[in-house]
């Protein structure tokens, strides 16, 4: 192996937890230096004065986002809120720095749905064309040639890996489909509220959102995106007492039941994610942990002969697969390297 | 108040979870008197011994269970695994006392129908007949005149009441019907296992039982029983890293659509479960932490105008109302007392 | 039992845990019953409104501060922050309610040791003259003769319980004395913050407050009461990952460890709480779901030979013992009736 | 780089954490080849049978310990309980491979005290001579050269590294000395029992082996090590409701109090830990996740000017610094390598 060129990264928007589980993977990462980490109110301070797991290992002094373009970075991941992402990605969007957004930002097809969807007129609504929706799974060819990547959400990451296979080969009835979510608590964030206090989450569980949360839309798309039929499903998310994780019970009535049964399932969800190297097809219902900590999304597809209906279960780290480390995955295939540099964590487990 | 005759209360298995919540509701009844608790294996410790909450407010000595009907109990808990219940309801059945049959022996209407879902032959199956599923807010009147009542499971509690209204009024499609449910770990019991292992369900969360958990047929049983037509439905228990509670998250397609919106909906179950004392229909999803240590059953119903769907959110204790407070309330009933009685805790949260 | 009269009750200070605790005690004590909750920012909506738990059960309308005393209150109850429940005793002091403080306003003996440990001057010194601490183990009589009772902070309840019988026979050094304290987050109070958001909690632990925290000073004023050697010991806290329980391993040397023994050690204990129904003396080391949602103090005395010190382990539930649970048990002292009318509730386990 | 050698390891011992935890971190380590695991009981089965978490990451059959000397490894992992392990250093003796035993069986100075602790005949006494207690902060050279490395206890590697620059240096009264530890679960081991029963565990928090852990003897006989001084201090463990880490808090008290202050002890302790890469010296109190799954020791010493006390708090990962992590750096050394090949792994948090 001779030394490859280092990429210049970095990472706008420091404070929250995709920023640090970004600084997490990228340190370790053989292809790609970190030059700038930045934070607009924590400005002059060191990273790990902010996350003190880093303590030792990354000090790097937080700079303010006006002054990334003088470092002249490769890649540039903004791990910031939506609304605020789409300010960054307008007033770079001439630089020579390939953008990956890890807001809501772009991640829908028009500015219009946006707007329905988040409350929010979109001030960029030019960059919706050129955005690719950064599931490598299902659009890497688009990804390699982006300029802008608009990183999934945790639970569409979840959800569309779980029922593609089904709706690409337009297997099941689009309206049949139920999408029960769980989630833990860090998909809500590093800022504290009533929704995160201790005691409110612990030893305890509740759903929300019902029928009004933003993901919804995007899963929609991405079907749609997959069969061209119209899609309305059923999402309903929940908050679970762990840290990290999703798991998606997905239910959908198929077009022709009699032609289905478990071993065909099976095999159309292996074949599909034949090439993938972070989708496992599982042969027994996955847990949170088998994939804590890493990459993987694990998925277990499941024909149920009394009732004529496929279930499928999929597990992703809502921090990794389901943020920096798909943004990491998407950088790779941006920067033309192996889509897994960097990226082959052992789930922690216990 | 003139002080009333109390009944004497027995419950036959002293270790587990379900017998220990029976004694922690009965030891302040009003009207009861525990007069003895078994354990075929602790015989001769105190009750305290095995549960250490109850060290000076419960040291009665434990007895055999061929001991209890020298003390002539008004009423016997049988808080026993399935397969061992139904031996002493056989066994008990000429006594002069009323059983309260906690395991899964008696819940289902037909023996054979029982050996297909718990693998085991029934020994008893004269004693169906008599016996009346104990859900008061659908059975009361048969409870109120039974010897023998088979205490629901708890997923069955929360999965009915849940959707019991909707049935009843013959309102949606039966093979739509998808119950998506989430317990605490103590629905499996005190035994300790792989399953119950601290760091295999701490910051975890997974599926488990799909398409086979023996609480599918006693809940379309139940169903069956509100209108008659056939019902087949998709039931999937998940295990929360919780002690108690379980969340049930139920959706079904209505008949008739176009007739239906969110107020007639919270209406029906407004009416329906009126004088029910511990159904509370609430404006929002309800927590598992607002039933927690307490006999309610909270039910969230909501219709979903974008995808025409009925969603509903139920949540209960199921120590309490899914198993032990459940059983309390029945008693209440067959002694032809006030249906709260002992049974007015206010849930513990945080 | 003749139906006794009912003392008027009020809880200035509906928002908190340890208001919506005492709601969950008094409302099922025989002989009072509440007729105002105060919320100055939430006046007008309903208890229930705010611990949605209450629904259907108290569902009494708040009400401002300023219009308890029309409703001629019997005791009124402040579960407010330090510094406002000063002056709030200022202003009623000339009314007919006794009052029992929840803050720790009141619980030290001097104005100019409050100031050095809470930073605040106290605005109403003359108050502390009169007031009882409300510990009834080790101060009932001082508690049924007062008007004003200040209710013991948590950590001092369970630390206090654990080496009173040594100090008041003066077996300890008190140079020597090592309280490492562990807590739930629900001491920490109903409000969100950093410290209580769940990611930093949930699968964590820590120390917090060495050497510095204000519970240490009132845990010293206690022992040098009981045998008047100036004391200075160690106190640290930690943070659980649990919502409610306090556990206290409290370490000491002894003047005369050849004159101690485990029997000795153990009867000591025992003979010092002989008459007091909350404090049970275990056998085994506790656990804190052994007194969860109880008023239970259950201490572990043990001597170890081979370090010649004494261990004492003890544990609390901090709203119920440490907080609601003990200002109720001062309310029945205060008013004659029997200590542990409304507080017999059995703990919650699991 | 030019690829170096790759060293064949062999894992005897497949079942349990520390076996799952050393395939985790081997498996990226850029000079070993992991060529073997071991276990009896599922001999023939893949690694990932055992731990899901290692899906097509690493399937390797497992074989029985008999056949491991076949593959003639360089270095072998004992992931075996105490007691068992003997029997293969013995057995293994005159192999060429270098031995890491992370069980008990070598920890201690004499056979003697071993069968005192442990309640058990040593069966290879003369294994203990070479031995090298594989703490690399104070052993580097002893490991350097041992052909048997006795790799620390978890309790014992937090409590020394926290109190070791204060003893090498004669500071403190050794019989002052308090630890108070919590640990989370997983010190317990992967084999389900009561203890680790998930309702005994969550939500709750007990001290447990009060005075007779055997780690206390192992931590005395370090600390002798240091400064020839008899040691008997008192050793505390709790059980905390996390899966991974242990929090120790070290109390003493020093000869010359008025000599030390907390500039002098935190130059102390960073001067005595300069070249040590895995021990951070922390300028506030640690928690748990601040060190996850990385092979750090955070160190924050306190002196406590009001009571003239040293507390010491140190917090590690016990999978990683207390157990597989600790044996790799030992392992590196062993093998003349960089202590952190293998070990850089960022702590994940949250």
């Amino acid at each position: 192996m001779t030394l490859s060129k280092k990429y210049k990264i970095a990472i706008v928007g420091a404070s929250g937890y995709t920023g640090s589980e970004l600084a997490r993977i990228l340190i370790h990462h053989p292809q790609v230096e970190i030059v700038a980490i930045t934070s607009e109110s924590h400005a002059g301070k060191k990273f790990s004065d902010l996350h003190a797991q880093f303590e030792e290992i990354l000090e790097l002094p937080l700079i303010r986002a006006e002054e990334v373009q003088d470092l002249k970075p490769d890649v540039i991941f903004l791990a910031l809120p939506h609304g605020v992402s789409m300010e960054f990605v307008k007033k770079w969007q001439a630089s020579a720095a390939k953008i990956i957004d890890l807001s809501g930002d772009f991640r829908l097809k028009d500015p219009e749905v946006y707007k329905e969807w988040y409350n929010k007129e979109h001030t960029y609504p030019e960059g919706f064309e050129g955005a690719a929706y950064g599931l490598p799974e299902l659009h890497e060819e688009q990804i390699k040639k982006a300029k802008l990547v608009a990183n999934p959400g945790c639970y569409p990451t979840a959800s569309i890996l779980a029922l593609a296979p089904l709706f690409a080969k337009g297997l099941i009835q689009p309206g049949s489909v139920v999408i029960d979510a769980k989630s833990g608590t860090t998909g809500a964030g590093i800022k504290h509220g009533p929704t995160t206090h201790f005691s409110n989450v612990n030893d305890n569980f509740k759903a929300y959102g019902i029928s009004s949360h933003r993901h919804t839309i995007e899963i929609e798309e991405q079907f749609q995106g997959l069969n061209s039929q119209e899609v309305r499903l059923q999402f309903t998310p929940h908050l679970l007492p762990v840290d990290r994780g999703i798991l998606v019970t997905a239910y959908a009535t198929v077009n022709a039941p009699s032609e289905m049964n478990r071993e065909k399932l099976t095999k159309l969800f292996t074949e599909f994610y034949q090439d993938k190297p972070f989708v496992r097809i599982r042969k027994q219902a996955p847990a949170l942990k088998d994939v804590r900590g890493s990459n993987y999304c694990d998925i277990y597809p499941f024909w149920d002969d009394r009732t004529q209906r496929v279930i499928v279960v999929s597990v992703i780290d809502n921090l990794v697969k389901g943020a920096s480390g798909q943004a990491v995955q998407n950088m790779n295939l941006m920067l033309g390297l192996d889509e897994t540099l960097g990226l082959k964590q052992v789930p922690i487990q216990p």
